[in-house]
């Protein structure tokens, strides 16, 4: 057996496993909830991720292969037109059945054929195989961190506010958000001019990061950190939710209409007397603890970060000038922390050209009304991104891993 | 220990363990579900009922009673004003925590608390606290019924269309729906008059009841039975979802909305080739099977129930004429078999006055926008119904075990 | 020509230009507003009411009859499915086209062809169509009410709040309400008994009226005048729209959802200051003028009167009740005043058989979800009312001319 | 009095009196109507126009300006959170006072406020409201499209179709779209490189065509002249509104939700049994038209236009790559007939500032979630657009003169 077919085992055999290490923690009634229609449940994740390698892969390349279930094909496709018709986004928190159990044989059930069909692949069926493989997994990763994103909006919707897992002895970068330390902001000059953007290179990426190309920039400054709960805090106590000279006009049409004071999963003090803007619980994966002043602020939807920004006299980087600054000596906090809006759209690279087949759809129809981020959260597994990764969410979406690092212009 | 005390707790034992029942073939997740705002998890329900027990019983009447859980009358608290802030009703499949093994602590520690309260009560307390655990059991078998109903509809949401319970050997009175018998209708002549409606008697009954007083009839015919599945399907053959002239305003604006074709459970044979009208599947509490044409048809909602007795020349009781009915010499399936939708909105009887105390808002303030169901269903639990009983849904109610019986005009 | 055939004439006539008087004070733009689906602009009330002596009566009986303009049966047809087709309601604000002087001239048409139509009849004929032309004029004086209510309604949300109407030297009972004087309630005893309820006798009444049955009531005690602003703002001030238990509960989700605290028209008075509970201004025909506490409460929804009625002690009449008192001694504003919510949902009488043909679906498809009113406000044309008569709105409805008169058991 | 104050003056003239033109063919009721929130009546826009002068303008500049009525500031704001609050947009509809004589008198007031502000303005005084006259001026112009686009709309939902105008007697460019020729589309090599793009020179621009900046270009090919209606027809024949992977994610959502099957302004040829590709009607100015197949195609979305750009195998252009091909040879219908799509969000250009004063939030504010539109259309006054003129619009609005034109990779 080939090094390539042994190292797409071990791969395949560390990312699947830490899907269920996530879900661990969690009941089978925790794994069926879905709070909204842009999250879905555990449970479901791990049926879809699985159909990915299914339906993708064994399906349609490996010779006689039988479904292990009729019927998930339909319930377990999130958005493939290509691959048929599916059962509807916002009903899939009904799929009580199949269990979770039925889900855990469906997975091993997969396992089982994938690695098989590696150990049997020739040279040939191998290189055909070997992107599939690798795009499943890291499409995967990004289930994984959805799984976390998810369940911590589903418990936040839980008066009894329960914690994703327990509260650790020692602080931790990742514990409500990451911890940007206590240093105040250092502008890092960025001297623009035509710099490369996109993929380069030999490892794997993602269809909407490519081609690379090259693009003029303005020299600028960018913050070394991403912003604090602190900084966050003095601007709301500054009156930041109620000035709409700081928000874009449809930013603002939703603080009004929503009547939104903070973030998603900000909530005053109980001790309400207290005059100090410092007084939040910010609930997390440890569940509801004290804002922490130094950690980065997070679950941010765009149109905050974007007022948050002008509040500070400063401006979003697009996500040219974020990726030109990955490097910059030292700036900080540029992956695993929180994922960084940029103010760029979400629009295709020029030249830029789908994933043949039926992964066509994995980037490219979504390139319309989302906005970029940039970098990587503490809910993002280890490896799983690179400084040319695009992430996208529209300007409204509140409950990812999302803060801010500001750019200002010279 | 008082013959009163003996009969409450075996009363309270076998109510109580009846809702475990009905829950026991259904998974940790499928208790988790909630498919509409209308319809509530299964473990709701078994919190909720035992929350009534532990508000309205021991919190008001045990000296020294403490919360199992502080936090469980905020999520469980249906609407009782009264009785404090509660958790949203469109949130309930949300609350994956309490997990259901902490509601079935909940329930032992409430059944032996409510044992042990019965066991020490003097004969005054007795008499104090008997009507209060006689209500709170009516309320239990109230959403035992609601279990049925409800999981049925969360069932009925998921394209693997699950059974709730497997199928019977023996055709049975319950199976999708109960059976009517083949024989055609005969019409009961009955003479009218002056009869008295309400409850009357010892026995328990609900506010909504009473006060029992004279009603002035004019003499009429009614069915024999209630109208079957082959009945029902003769109607929809004959275009009864596009017949406007059949239909109440508003029942027609649902049709065209929705784009009715037929009842909520019912779907289309796959043989789509043959023309036989009685080619239905329907599904139920066994799953998904042959249209039974002798089986009393089954969750309709008042609009249909009253477009489909247009169409048959005929016209829907009064909750009156049906009371008066209730013991005609040859009638059947007045009670078991489906609730039947009568032309009566449920206004409060002359002279009725809410229950006191707590229990007010039972009733009373739901007596407006709703029709009155007269009978009891094959998920109604035994003996909780009475001739007298007036159950109530809005018009557009499509989940009910809710059928129809013909009057007319003589 | 008969006496039949003049009077017929003459009373058309009459109907015929008092709409062009209700009209006269308001611009073509005012005639073309929509504010909302449940109203209809001034125009469309002009056009409806000719289509249909135009296609009830003359189309279907008047030999070579041809229509004004082949599109109008389709634009101005309200909801009579045998009719045909119909523009959507919500949209009737955008039929800018026909303009004004267009509706005019298809009045004029339609006047001509009719009243020729009477001439001509021989009495064979005449006894046919008296009764056609008889329900469009009664029809057209329901729409007459509706002119007004439904531009007032227009005029509220214009934030100059114009008044239909110039303020009026002499008040009149007809200002913003009618006046109830500063009388305190009395209560007339009624006894109650067999009471024959419905229309009887040769004048001309709805098919909902009838047919006349008796109906056992019990004794009960009405109060003489209805309530008045004064009466209601009593209500406001002693905490009614913050007290759940004083209402139903559909009632109480509306007041919860749209923060409602005072009836649609009442605003507070500018003078913030006063602690005066009756300074109030209140829109109406005359525009936004101090509240008359002597006036009768007006554009109440069902659930408003309600809760009023459950915090005075008291509560509403059956229909039934209201009719039985219509002519008790010393009770006042029975009619040309306000509309009065009774508790009796609007259900058909026993017996009760639809107009034939085409009015068939006049009142009869409607009867479901909506409560009976009695009586008769301002805006009713003169002459149009009985005791006998039943208006009927669902219970959310704030925007007609209704108002509430207790009773009490005894 | 100086050649700019005469300059001014004759501008000023001139495109108020424009406005006055448009609104010529609409009666008072055609211009109350308001179809759909993203619409507004005429009325409002003469008003809102007006509103700008005398608020930004006189009430600022003008010392003892007196407004010409208190309550107008607050109802003909538009989106300034600066200027006050506002009446809802929504609601421009039932505005039926002031009338539409009110609003000419209003015009007639401020115009004449303005012609005598502009002859008393001292040298200074000039120079600080010149600009502010000029933006007002290309405000006004930018409504006087809205007047036509949205007066369209208004007549699009009446099913009496009517015409702004009456149909020409000779075919003009600017019929129901512009002719675009029936030559086949000649690709016109660009060769990319960096290009300078945005507003540079001295006349008026908006604040988002600036700052000019340079970017780089790919080589690339564009079409010679729009997509016409024919060819679009072409893309409906070829199953182009069922083909999801033809469309943007959020756009085929749109497809199915609303079962779209053209553009909003075609409707199918009465004659049905015709195969005939091209047997469409068009709605347009001049009312239902059949479809001319060398006319500019218009009313598209950004979806249409690109999933029409996907089918025909190419793309749409950069707002850069159009801009680069303003002036190629050979180019053709650049303006003047309809607005194009571009692939590019609505970003801001690095170095964007908004206008000083009340003036930023004309712009800038609106940076996110539309597409850029680039040319000008038939609906366009002359004069009003240049190569750097940025549009924007959502991309699901429909009602634009927004059109197509593809370009290629080499």
């Amino acid at each position: 057996m080939s090094h390539i077919a042994h190292e797409l085992q071990r791969a395949f055999r560390e990312v699947r496993s830490y899907s269920l290490e996530l879900a661990e923690p969690l009941s089978p009634e925790d794994q069926q909830a879905q709070s909204m229609t842009d999250a879905s449940p555990t449970k479901w994740h791990l049926a879809h991720t699985t159909w990915f390698f299914e339906t993708v892969l064994l399906q349609r390349h490996s010779p006689g292969y039988r479904y292990f279930n009729d019927d998930y094909p339909f319930l377990f496709n999130s958005y493939y037109e290509a691959l048929g018709p599916r059962h509807e986004r916002a009903q899939r928190g009904l799929l009580t059945r199949p269990t979770l159990e039925e889900v855990y044989a469906y997975r091993r059930y997969i396992d089982e054929a994938v690695l098989a069909f590696i150990d049997m692949a020739d040279a040939q069926t191998l290189d055909q195989i070997a992107p599939i493989v690798t795009l499943g997994l890291h499409h995967e990763q990004q289930h994984q961190e959805l799984i976390l994103t998810d369940i911590l909006h589903a418990f936040s919707c839980n008066p009894l506010m329960p914690a994703y897992r327990r509260v650790q002895a020692q602080p931790s970068p990742a514990s409500s958000g990451a911890r940007a330390g206590a240093k105040p902001i250092e502008w890092l000059y960025r001297p623009g001019g035509i710099v490369e953007i996109g993929h380069r290179g030999r490892g794997f990426a993602f269809d909407n990061e490519a081609p690379s190309h090259e693009v003029l920039l303005r020299p600028y400054e960018i913050a070394h950190r991403a912003a604090t709960c602190g900084d966050y805090a003095a601007f709301i106590a500054d009156g930041g939710y109620s000035r709409p000279e700081l928000w874009l006009s449809d930013g603002w049409a939703i603080v009004q209409r929503e009547r939104l004071e903070q973030p998603l999963y900000w909530h005053r003090s109980a001790d309400r007397c207290t005059d100090d803007p410092l007084s939040w619980l910010v609930f997390g994966l440890d569940g509801l603890r004290p804002m922490d002043p130094h950690a980065c602020v997070s679950q941010l939807s765009f149109y905050e970060a974007a007022a948050y920004a002008q509040w500070a006299g400063a401006r979003l980087p697009t996500e040219f000038e974020w990726e030109a600054a990955f490097d910059a000596p030292g700036i900080e906090q540029m992956t695993g922390h929180v994922w960084q809006w940029t103010r760029s759209s979400y629009d295709p690279y020029p030249g830029f050209r789908p994933l043949p087949g039926v992964a066509a759809e994995y980037n490219g129809k979504f390139m319309v009304g989302q906005l970029v981020l940039r970098g990587g959260s503490i809910a993002t597994p280890r490896g799983h991104t690179r400084p040319s990764y695009r992430n996208f969410f529209p300007p409204a979406a509140r409950w990812q891993f999302s803060g801010v690092r500001l750019v200002r212009d010279i």
